[in-house]
């Protein structure tokens, strides 16, 4: 019964004018399949295709063997016009890409002295001694009728093949080599030859179960019809995403105004934004708009909270300091919490973590501060405080609010989620939202 | 020419006896096709199967199409022994993987009295209001035969099938969810099946390129029989990772040290730590034994490298407080960087690092201070000091060194980077290492 696979086919080939471009990747890498090494490529790529107009309809991940890379690339190859293969184009004896493809498509491999000259121009530039290593002359080695797709941030350039209904490109598999030759050579190619790019409103919530987003939402396909919704983990919570209808008359901004009034309606009390804004960018927002400068006094949470608030850029203009105080001390000096108060509630408790959001605030000179402070674990929990146990503050004009968080999970997840928490209860201060109860 | 397929199965029953346990795995899920989710639930999966015993040989994402699910689950059960499904197994309507699996297996769906009970009670327990959404109900609906996997820290239960020669484990795609089942249902399966398991020696590197890496272990093929070396991209640099033989007569501890021995003696001066050592946990190692204490002034890394640091475990044992100085009254005020060097170098130069890393142990009171300025962009570079620009010192008793790095890349590659060369700065400095030059 190969249906599934028939069907696969039948899905890329079908697509209704005015739809988009069916792409498979295949990446290469023991690595990736012995979970060493988590494939962030994929997501990129996928994105960036997407993007452009393409649409990802399957993915494999193959062992570095050649046999095992051929026939991935012969089976997608059979179903779509566009495959990506990423991975396995190194100077290491471990690197047969290049020979899987060349099995694939029967067409032997060959030196290109181009290529070749290219290789030793750069490693001599990047202050390689004489002469380069032989390993790296086999990225030299290609399949017959291929051309090169530049490589404009490292040595292994990359190939594109046309061969029979497809077209293939091969990728290096380290990430910021990938994405720029993926937006320099692939992403145009797709845009010239997709009809149109699909399209996709995303409200994204913090604070609410799927299970309950699924109910609010149960009568979208009668109240946006020709919307398809789906339902994803984000930054923070569930993103709720819907695909604009395709070859509505109606422009793409009136399409996505009716999906988000639609969606507003219904679930407005839990969104903090849209499409690629997080939470730290739509707190960076409020802070600008009500121009105010930020300061944080964080512990567990170690740096983490101050890390996303600054992965946003421009956030200079309002982000003045944050302070990671693990110890009693630090706490004290840096965000003038009283040591009297640390005695008798702990470390670790309501009044502490209002304290470092009111002190670091006043020493600072801001308008805002944050504090947190928790047990992220895995020792320092007691039965009175469990791991997972976590205060954070936000003081504001607006108001001085705190949640006590009762976390469970690894040391990573109670950090994360103490920062979004963090992150959301500042959002919801600066918005003037009502305060969450729990 | 489905000739690698044919391999594929021939490699997966061909192993040796005391090989690893051939495994698939299958990822459902449109989220994951378009890139909007990074996949790390295989990564992780794939560790822990390795960990048991079991080798991934291949792996496939597909989207929220029965069909198309059910074929991935085919193709996978007529090749290996163990295959393992995640995502899809949710309350919404494109949650389909059940149905994926009813049609692979020709088993029908039936409501399991059971899991509704459960479902139910666990609604109430988490406060959800009477009655439960009827989207709950599907994740009760279970294909003939199948027995449960207990979900320790979710709604939706795991299924477990024998069907003729293999095993297929279904379970949710929530990290944490997929995570503690695998655990604590796969793992025991595999240990009790596995005739041994695969076992590796990592030695991890950080400021050497991989092709030079291969050259210098060129002949590891001699001075290691019957090792299997792979490159790795690792957390600050490349990887390298031997698999020890198997079936040797040796003890693992003895095969382990022969690998540790060969690549010490060849790339040693590169190699920051072994198997699961992060630069962060190797850092903490040093400044236990040494009986020092760490403080951290950072500008353009945001916190991050206080995240890094107090990511391990036990870190408060010797980490007092970082600060996130990003105004200049800030580097002022927190590090006690005298204003006049800002006005005469600029904030991101040499000197301000270095007062920054003094400066910021001296306020503290430790032993080694950090200091970290520079421009991590998109905007704020100028002609002198462009984007990637970055100034880490390092400040402990053994001396006070300094790195002027000149990075490309995105906003979040220039701070990642940075965090990397400031944590090796520091675990050179206090191993005694001789200063990098470059």
């Amino acid at each position: 019964m190969a249906r599934g696979r028939g069907d696969l086919k039948a899905r890329a080939q079908a697509a209704p004018a005015g739809s988009a471009f069916a792409a498979e990747v295949v990446t290469v890498g023991n690595e990736i399949l012995s979970g060493r090494t988590v494939d962030t490529n994929f997501a990129h790529l996928a994105r960036l295709l997407e993007a452009a107009g393409a649409r990802v309809l399957h993915h494999e991940s193959v062992a570095d063997v050649p046999d095992e890379i051929a026939a991935a690339i012969q089976s997608a190859m059979s179903r779509v016009p566009l495959v990506v293969v990423t991975g396995g184009l190194g100077p290491t004896p471990d690197d047969v890409t290049r020979k899987g493809v060349s099995q694939a498509l029967a067409r032997p491999l060959s030196l290109d002295a181009d290529i070749l000259e290219n290789l030793r121009a750069r490693w001599r530039g990047r202050g390689g001694r004489d002469p380069m290593p032989a390993n790296n002359e086999l990225q030299a080695m290609v399949p017959r009728g291929a051309t090169i797709v530049p490589n404009p941030v490292g040595s292994a350039p990359g190939l594109q093949i046309q061969h029979e209904a497809s077209t293939l490109f091969v990728l290096p598999g380290v990430p910021m080599e990938m994405e720029a030759m993926a937006e320099q050579t692939i992403a145009p190619w797709i845009r010239a030859r997709a009809a149109r790019s699909v399209t996709y409103f995303t409200l994204r919530t913090h604070g609410i179960w799927e299970s309950v987003l699924a109910e609010k939402l149960h009568d979208l396909a009668s109240a946006l019809p020709g919307y398809a919704v789906a339902y994803l983990p984000g930054g923070g919570g569930v993103d709720v995403r819907v695909r604009l209808p395709l070859g509505d008359p109606a422009g793409l901004d009136e399409l996505r105004e009716r999906a988000r009034r639609v969606l507003l309606e219904r679930i407005g009390a839990y969104a903090f934004g849209e499409d690629d804004e997080s939470l730290e960018s739509v707190v960076g927002k409020w802070l600008v708009a009500r121009g105010y400068h930020l300061a944080i006094a964080e512990s567990c949470t170690g740096g983490l909270l101050a890390g996303r608030i600054t992965d946003v850029p421009g956030s200079s203009a309002y982000f003045d300091r944050g302070v990671v105080c693990y110890s009693n001390a630090a706490k004290v000096a840096l965000a003038g919490v009283p040591a009297s108060l640390i005695e008798e509630h702990g470390a670790v408790s309501e009044p502490v973590a209002r304290a470092l959001a009111s002190g670091v605030a006043k020493v600072s000179g801001t308008e805002v501060g944050i504090g947190v402070t928790g047990i992220a674990g895995p020792t320092g929990g007691t039965p009175d405080k469990p791991v997972g146990t976590v205060h954070v503050a936000c003081f504001a004009p607006e108001g001085e609010w705190h949640r006590h968080l009762r976390l469970t999970g690894s040391r990573g997840l109670i950090r994360d989620r103490s920062v979004t928490a963090a992150l959301d209860l500042v959002r919801r201060l600066l918005a003037g939202l009502p305060e969450p109860v729990r």
